[in-house]
């Protein structure tokens, strides 16, 4: 082993501090620092309960398996078929609220009232950015900015309460519309993904019981393992419906949000994409009759730029390298800058709700000067001959020529970047044959801002994405290269951006498949894949060499205990009784209710090794594992033995499972709550039929790294630690979810920080 | 707990028979019942061995790192190379093979001597086809057959010698272009995806050692938990080349093959696949050169169907889900067909290679009746008016307008289908604006003759895959049903064929995003997306209801003890310690040689637990798990103690860690190898240092289900059980793979196989 003797020493010496760091830490350490509201978290429990009142459980028919498999599956089309109508109104009342804003604007600039269209333009943003920021700030803190990290952390086992109720969806879907609407630089992906998630949750435990919308499920679903499946196909469904690419859905929940996988899962996932394919095709339909007002006729691909001479060859692949390369450096850059920023906006959030809302109001504005200010700059081009398009469009268009503040038959190339919704933008950056469309000067002018607004509009209290924006940066950038390129490549301008585009959010998300099939299912276009694939290769790898990804980074911003799939490589040499602190709060089989009550009331922790002492056993042994919350029902229900012996009854006459059945989030009993008198304090609990008898254990002498492996995959809350030699106590502590926390491991030894063992910053090495 | 008094007693009956039955299955039960040869396999090991001598590895430096690193993603590169490489020259083969034999059967028949070319096509069939069975059944039995499923039981965990060696790689890639050229109704791609597995581990292992191609890497790659991501990218890669599908590669090996995911090992797939696709694009550039003889100009897209009026409405739902339904049934009809055809096939097997070459033979023979003689029974048409094809195709045409044996301006419609490659007939029935150009009456006969074909080509001799079958058989199925539903919908007959293949593949390999992926990639086809999705959904759940895919269905046929993810319900009845069975056999701390000798001479064990009893400690203790490979390589050393005491040297002198690590598959030591004098048979070892000491445990009380959860995520192959008590012995027993499969728990407990609780033949209930 590698503990030397003197680190065992400070080991003792900081016993104390750490004791108290560690009990503190379930209240402090675990809440969110970026984000309006202190958010207590807890984490979830995948393992089964194996005590005598889960024998219902073990023996379930055929019938009962039935039901449950029904059930399962007529929930994730409940998920699908919400989650697609919520997406596709979410984009048509964005499309009309926008539209709407953009109609009125160009009209008044037709009729030369310019301060009066920037008036309108400006004071439109700013009245809707305000209402999506209020509705966030006041009712539903958890429904500010993505909620991707929010969902892959839950994923990964830490539940926040409120993360996922009723009233963070409505105000998560209302808020998104409000937030793209008002031109903030805001995508709609990642709250769909939030949103997806929130049905998802919301079905699973049978509604809202807050607002008396619950309705009695049987209990099969009040179970972590449940919920996290629903939640992964959830979440593909958010991506799905927002960005209309159901096997990208699948994907990304796959690849970036969960963390765990089996084929089943995938199964279920595709089922729910699939019914959000068809859900929109079909409502896609409905629109085609043009009844949409401003949506006008969808397709279902969104970006769709099918040209039929697409050829590359190999002489295009130096700028297409380049491009990966750049692409990765400006993605890297991009987080480490909103990295800053969120630090610097987490200063202004701890001010107050005051505060959020000017820092809003002051980045809507600014918003607005930008969109409508930079087109000032460029310069008045005519309109060229031969075109299908009208040129310049007028009024209600949100095509590639916009008039603006031109002269007739001229168009402002950079207006018809800034002064659009981001789809339409998107279309026309990515669209094929108008490479002699844009200006150099244009596009960098775009770039510029883009990047810029991308990074000053994400940390906001409304609810905002990342995916958006980060493709239309990418798809700007991209563009740029293409241009200074020129005549060394024969690539189209649009087909650079949309390699530019898979470039930057490479470089940003790091994801690969699903960032791969996204932008495959975004523009129709399966021809380019090795190009796309390539690039994100290069970006992906360049951007690893600096940075971890932005979802986790904003993971550790809020302070969230995100259990990582791969150990650090001086966990190899730290065992887990190395990182065992704190005095074990141990209960006998047999225990006096008011001993339980104290350590209920005195440690936060969440379960409790049950030993059988002397009177049942001839020596001390490990009888298995009770749960917090099962020792609060069992307090609850007040059936207390006077004598401290075994029981002998029947468990499961006084208790049915449903009693112990885990309620929706955030919906668990307090201690404080349940009061006993000074008499019952003195009677016992048989504990022994309700403590799960098969708790998972290591031995002391195991590394941390092969520990963490076990915790992970297994996905457990609590791991005991059992002694090597028989002749010590059954169990010598407990791991849980904080001990394998490299901020934790490197607090008790600050050596190991210095060491060459110390924490990779690049992912690049630890994969 | 469900076990009652009668069935323990009944266990004890059963256990002497049980024992012999269990010491006999490391021979028998494991060995494959379909195929040529027995072949004995051997579980993987994916856990942390933390003994002693393996400090080093904990303490790997940074430079080791960085190193460690680099090696694994060049790697990851070269086996995508090689895949692409290998797929291009196999596709290249098969194209010039097979187009040479059409090229002069058609002369022939121009010249009307049909029977000469008869003649020749079937003289050629069978040189090729009998090629490719003599060289598989002599050289290497290992490389029949498709692969995957044998590839997809080495990702769960079990290995056999010979299947990744040199020689099946290079047997397999040479026996499938003649057994594809030949007309055999055999596929490419299962063979491929062997090929992959093939090259990646013999990559990883630093070449093949029997031919002395060998080469030093660090030992990194000498484990089985490198192997294991490596095999998963190659079997990405192999799919990926065939059929040039690159993301339906990754997501084939994660979906169908691989039984372990996590997100680094999806970015190296990614990876690999992502090289596959840029050689393959690159290669064909040269193609486009026209140096490629008759494979002529490729493309990246296989059968590129992008058509500019796919439009669908409500309208065509009936006959699309019609088409998912019958489809679902024809794919679970086609595994029921093959499986009762392979049981026929191993008993015919079983009686020597002469017969199963006669067996080939015989297939052969009947392919070439059926492909020359069915185009005589369909009428000659006349060659439809402005067309941009030639009519009737002469000579190396693979058109769709053959003119077999019809007279001038008039075609064969089943003659293109029938006598055709593969692919040229794939892109016949996929190509849209046919739908006059095929009779039904040709379509049925096509699709029937592919179903029978499609069954009795896969169990012979020759390396074969399935996809290809399927995907013709489920194409001609698809059209006929457009056929059939005539002017009902307004799709195009070229979808109904190729949403016919996506059901058949759906019905038969229960696959839902690889599928998807794999279709979307072969048609450029991504407006159908939502068709394909639900598709796929009705015929996999159809089809689940009646039994399992087709992988799954080979595996247990060939008896290999695959793992299933999930746990059967009577499995939760059950504790760990219902399943043990046989004596138990235990080393001690420092155990005698002649003792070890004796056991491994007696038993098959792979792992032993090492206790530590009274002279080292005061109770016994277990100390760890010792492998039977470290033992060998102990025994072999000879570094015997004389005292059989503590040996307080430090093993690291004696042994380098390289010693023990493993060599590649296949190459294990055997205790008959070694030989001991009557003098060393009475010294001992010192275990301590080359013992695990943190093995994995679990309480006897825990639930089958529960144990079959931590076995399978962390990917154990011993699984050491300990008692509640601790006045018990300190370890009671040790379950490995086999003690979790079905056909082992029921033989222990026949009364669940009458129960409710029998095993559920259709998977839909247990997802």
């Amino acid at each position: 082993m590698a503990t030397s003797a003197e680190e065992e020493e400070e080991l003792l010496d900081e016993h104390h501090r750490i004791n108290l760091r560690r009990s503190a830490s379930n209240v402090t350490s675990q809440v969110a620092i970026v984000g309006s509201h202190v958010c207590p978290i807890e984490s979830l429990d995948y393992e089964l309960v194996e005590n005598d009142l889960f024998k219902d459980w073990r023996h379930r028919g055929r019938a009962h398996i039935i039901c449950y498999v029904t059930l399962k599956w007529s929930l994730c089309f409940l998920i699908g078929a919400l989650a697609g109508a919520v997406g596709f109104f979410n984009n048509l009342a964005v499309e009309n609220i926008a539209g709407f804003k953009f109609v009125v604007t160009s009209n008044l600039m037709l009729a030369k009232k310019y301060a009066w269209a920037f008036g309108v333009f400006a004071g439109s943003n700013f009245v809707l950015a305000m209402f999506a920021s209020v509705l966030t700030a006041y009712i539903a803190p958890a429904a500010a900015g993505s909620g991707i990290p929010e969902v892959k952390a839950y994923l990964n086992g830490i539940d926040a309460p409120d993360l996922f109720s009723l009233r963070t969806l409505v105000v998560k879907v209302v808020g998104c519309i409000a937030a793209v609407s008002s031109s903030l630089h805001a995508g709609k992906a990642g709250p769909m993904v939030h949103a997806g998630a929130c049905i998802a949750s919301t079905l699973g435990q049978g509604g809202s019981g807050k607002y008396h919308l619950s309705c009695k499920w049987p209990r099969y679903f009040r179970n972590d393992r449940d919920r996290r499946e629903l939640v992964t196909c959830g979440a593909g469904a958010g991506i799905a419906a927002a960005l209309r690419a159901p096997v990208g859905g699948v994907l990304f929940a796959l690849e970036s949000v969960s963390s765990w996988w089996n084929s089943a899962l995938l199964w279920k996932a595709f089922f729910t994409t699939a019914v959000v394919g068809v859900v929109l095709r079909a409502l896609i339909d409905i629109c085609n009759g043009g009844k949409c007002g401003l949506f006008g006729k969808g397709e279902l691909i969104m970006f769709d730029v099918t040209s039929d001479t697409i050829a590359y060859h190999l002489a295009d692949l130096p700028p297409v390298i380049l491009l990966g390369v750049i692409g990765g450096l400006l993605g890297s850059f991009y987080n480490f800058l909103l990295e800053k920023v969120l630090r610097i906006y987490n200063l202004i959030h701890e001010k107050g709700i005051g505060y959020e809302l000017l820092l809003a109001a002051t980045v809507s504005i600014l918003t607005s000067c930008c969109l409508f200010g930079l087109p000032w700059l460029a310069s008045c081009r005519p309109c060229p001959g031969g075109l299908s398009e009208v040129c310049p469009s007028i009024g209600s268009g949100f095509g590639i020529f916009k008039k603006f503040q031109c002269p007739p038959h001229h168009y402002n190339d950079l207006a018809s970047l800034l002064f659009n919704t981001n789809d339409g933008t998107i279309r026309n950056l990515f669209s094929a044959g108008t490479d002699a469309v844009f200006q150099k000067s244009s596009m960098l002018l775009f770039f510029a801002a883009s990047y810029f607004l991308g990074i000053v509009s994400y940390g906001l209290v409304a609810p905002a994405g990342l995916f958006v924006p980060l493709i239309l940066t990418g798809a700007a950038y991209g563009r740029l290269v293409g241009m200074l390129v020129g005549k060394h490549s024969t690539l189209d301008h649009g087909l650079f951006a949309v390699l530019g585009s898979a470039s930057v959010l490479g470089g940003s998300m790091r994801m690969t498949l699903s960032v791969c099939v996204i932008i495959l299912e975004l523009t129709n276009n399966l021809l380019l894949l090795p190009l796309v694939m390539l690039v994100l290769l290069i970006s992906k790898t360049v951007a690893d060499t600096f940075n971890a990804n932005i979802y986790d980074m904003m993971v550790k911003l809020k302070g969230l205990p995100y259990l990582d799939a791969h150990a650090e490589p001086y966990m190899r040499q730290l065992t887990v009784s190395d990182v065992l602190t704190g005095p074990l709060q141990i209960f006998n089989g047999v225990e006096k209710v008011g001993n339980i009550v104290h350590v209920l009331k005195t440690t936060g922790h969440h379960g409790f090794p049950v030993v059988d002492g002397p009177p049942f056993s001839s020596s001390p042994v490990l009888f298995g594992l009770i749960l917090r919350a099962h020792l609060l029902v069992l307090l609850k229900k007040k059936e207390f033995l006077h004598a401290c012996t075994l029981s002998g009854v029947d468990a499961s006459k006084q208790f049915s499972a449903d009693d112990f059945a885990k309620r929706g989030s955030g919906r668990c009993d307090s201690i404080e709550d349940i009061e006993l008198t000074g008499e019952e304090m003195e009677t016992c609990i048989d504990l022994h039929p309700f403590t799960n008898t098969s708790p998972h254990t290591v031995v002391e002498t195991m590394s941390l790294a092969k520990a963490l492996i076990l915790f992970r995959e297994v996905g457990l809350r609590h791991l005991l630690v059992v002694p090597k030699s028989s002749s010590s106590p059954p169990v010598v502590g407990m791991l849980t979810r904080h001990d394998f926390m490299p901020e934790h491991i490197l607090g008790l030894y600050p050596l190991l920080l210095k060491s060459r063992w110390k924490r990779s910053e690049s992912p690049l090495l630890l994969k």
